[in-house]
């Protein structure tokens, strides 16, 4: 589990690239060693590859090698598909694949408002967080104090948490905030909430549902026909992972098969 | 085609939502009737739905409706999307999906900055500079004058050109920035280009590719692995789009069934 | 639209290869270019790529080649998806590569019995009789005339036609047939008929329904579940056709992204 | 692992339903728990929802149920499917989706006389047997001695052995055959025996791979089409299982994301 820490956001020519206590690290073996720690002095990380020393870490830079006793590490700078590898959980069902073009689809950009509900593991509310930048803002709504939380310590470790307001209540009671950018449910009943998702949006700015049933996708979609939006789309994206070797190139042969549908459609003003 | 104008860009507060001359306007009738049009006085846009005179939209909002004599039009904000549709021609392979997808994976965020290589139409280019932002900088290189004005032009229209430069070049010879945050190669040949792109980077950065065939996937992913490249990934996204009626949704039934395969990795520091 | 003719089966040994006026042949000049023809005398194919006058193919084998002003066209044996081709409607739904996957999945084998309905354009009705051989039985039921005079027309061409019985009925009333080795569907409610179902089949074997949305697939699939169906599967085949180019092979661009659903299960013997 | 018995092959009318001695038979729990047994007096199947003697099953039909200390087992004929299940092994990549599409397309039927290469578990083979019929052959061949023995065996299980003639012997010697009805190649090398199997090939008759890579397909298809053949297609076929459940329906979230790409020509008459 992540700790809080200053993060690696760092411009071309300022970033300071030595490695010190604190700061975060993706240690990367194979694929299915990817570790991602905080650097405290006097720590260690053991693995089936041998162990490393925090000590060894600090001192050394994003992009440097380690060597094991039967392997090499390599030390990267998180990116957040690392972030979400370390946040996966049973009730996390929203992959990478999802969550870009959730966030592509929307429009949003840096300094962008937008509402988005529930929080879960916040895998989605880091994501926005990191795409709308210092002058944007995610509101995130949950009803579970628990998984705000969690969300709220895993935002403070990227030192996102300024960029996120986290509100403990249930949607279908309406949202506070009106004239936002976007909104984002994931959640088990987004049908209800469609027409609040109305009122709080922007006019012509998109909702951006996610749901893993395709009884989802058509009471969603056919609720936010009725209640004003257009231009609404039902999609699934399919990832297929490729294993490369020389002359011998293929799909891998066993892989995640469904995540989830992405439902999107554009707020238009209701004519009486 | 589209024509310069001041863009879409209106912070929650004190967006001006009232449409004037010179704004463009996403015109949605129905999933084939979408038209992305700059408004002037005293001109129409004609469909076979009925025509609408851009004189009445002057003075209406983002999301306002238009009746037309056989349908209702849409008047929306241009999203990403919009772009994309207007910008379309036989070159161009990289879809939404693939460029959400590619954004997202390379962790770049407000203020990076990035290179790519071919400029193409210009939406990855276009895509790259709206998630960036105003202090974000895509660099973008190209060796046919014709479609870098034709990029150039398309981001003018979207007031995006401050945050791109233009390069006309071949990067065989090697890229001319040193420390970027990210490298995006959408080029026949880009495992020609892997050192060179080694070199620009940022230790722990990522590159990332988009090809067409599995025989470019083989080849780049390998030349990744020989120059120093990480925890590398060959993917391929199949977006596949629902028709949702009540009680009879289904897939579609023709569409799009290939675009590319996207490869990414990031620098270690090599030791030598 | 094919004619009355004796069709292409014969021994390994005994096969009489040389073509004659009345027999069926598979003109393929390239994807694009496949013709299904009867041959007679003094008749003539035109394309865009040069005529072929059928006294020049009279006296030929399957397998041969001729030469058209701007091609080459080569005489071949008709195979299912041939016949596949020249049946294509609007109605049709079921592609060859879920007409392959119902049929294996029966189980069924030369000398079976089966029932079918609707017939449709009896793409799957001639599948079924090709694979049952001579001492195979399928019984297709109908409430379209029409349907079943295109199918039973389509069935003699093949010389199938004494290995199908057409019944014009309203399936909803029941099968005449008990004992049956599989039950076949493709309509619009099948949910309605698998009580009908379960009491034609013969102990454990097989219903096998084709539905074109996931909410046909949900009503079938209870309703097998509720009426004494076991080990009862919903699948979807997907095909991706691939354009190999030496160096340059990739999945096609556009083609068909759905065709429908598979449910399948094995009749149970309800213990009351 | 199955045992030599005398097969479930009945006509609709005299097929003896009570299960005897010697029987097989599928004993199907729930999906996860599947067996696939022969029959033999004093023996039993023991599995964590309870046991089942075998004496409680003779006198029993197929479709018959019966009652496990905490579950309900069903006596199921055995279909190629659940042989396959039982089959399965690291070296077995050809799925029934797989045999079904290449069957299929083959046009094979009762009575046809085909090759295979290699043998391997002898999947193909036994699908192949049992849709050829009694008066069908399917010659195979292998290099290795072990696997032809295993394919023997479980295709005398089934009482197909009468149909199969197995040959030890490396095909790049060329077949022993002339004017066979398919050549179906399922082997690391297709390519090296494509002119192989034109000499073998009846005119016009298919020649069908099976592979694993895509380096194979290309090989495999520019081979085909320099060697003879025409209508070449590089094909895949995906299948995605769904989890039905009243108002939660959705694809299953892990599976087989890859088995192999099947390869299909036909032979033409050379013109030299």
């Amino acid at each position: 589990m992540l700790i809080k820490v200053r993060f690696f956001k760092c411009g071309i020519l300022q970033c300071n690239v030595v490695l010190n206590e604190g700061d975060i690290v993706t240690i990367w073996i194979d694929p299915k060693r990817v570790f991602l720690v905080k650097l405290a002095k006097g720590k260690r990380l053991d693995t089936d590859k041998g162990y490393i020393l925090y000590d060894d870490i600090i001192g050394k830079e994003y992009g440097d090698v380690l060597k094991l006793s039967r392997a090499t590490a390599y030390l990267l700078r998180p990116i957040l598909e690392d972030i979400y590898l370390d946040l996966k959980r049973p009730s996390q069902v929203l992959y990478p694949k999802d969550v870009a073009y959730m966030i592509y689809s929307s429009s949003v950009e840096p300094g962008s408002v937008v509402i988005e509900a529930g929080t879960g593991s916040g895998f989605l509310t880091i994501s926005l967080a990191h795409f709308l930048g210092k002058e944007g803002k995610v509101i995130t709504y949950d009803v579970r104090r628990d998984m705000q939380e969690t969300a709220k310590f895993n935002a403070s470790v990227l030192n996102l948490q300024d960029r996120i307001e986290f509100k403990l209540k249930d949607i279908r009671e309406g949202f506070e905030e009106k004239g936002v950018d976007a909104v984002f449910l994931d959640m088990p009943s987004p049908w209800e909430v469609v027409e609040k998702a109305y009122e709080a949006l922007k006019p012509s700015a998109a909702l951006i549902v996610f749901v893993p049933t395709v009884n989802q996708v058509e009471k969603t979609y056919l609720e936010m026909e009725k209640k004003g939006f257009v231009e609404i789309h039902a999609e699934e994206l399919i990832l297929r992972e490729y294993k490369v070797k020389e002359g011998a190139t293929r799909p891998k042969n066993v892989g995640i098969t469904h995540t989830g549908y992405i439902i999107r459609g554009r707020k238009s003003i209701k004519t009486s």
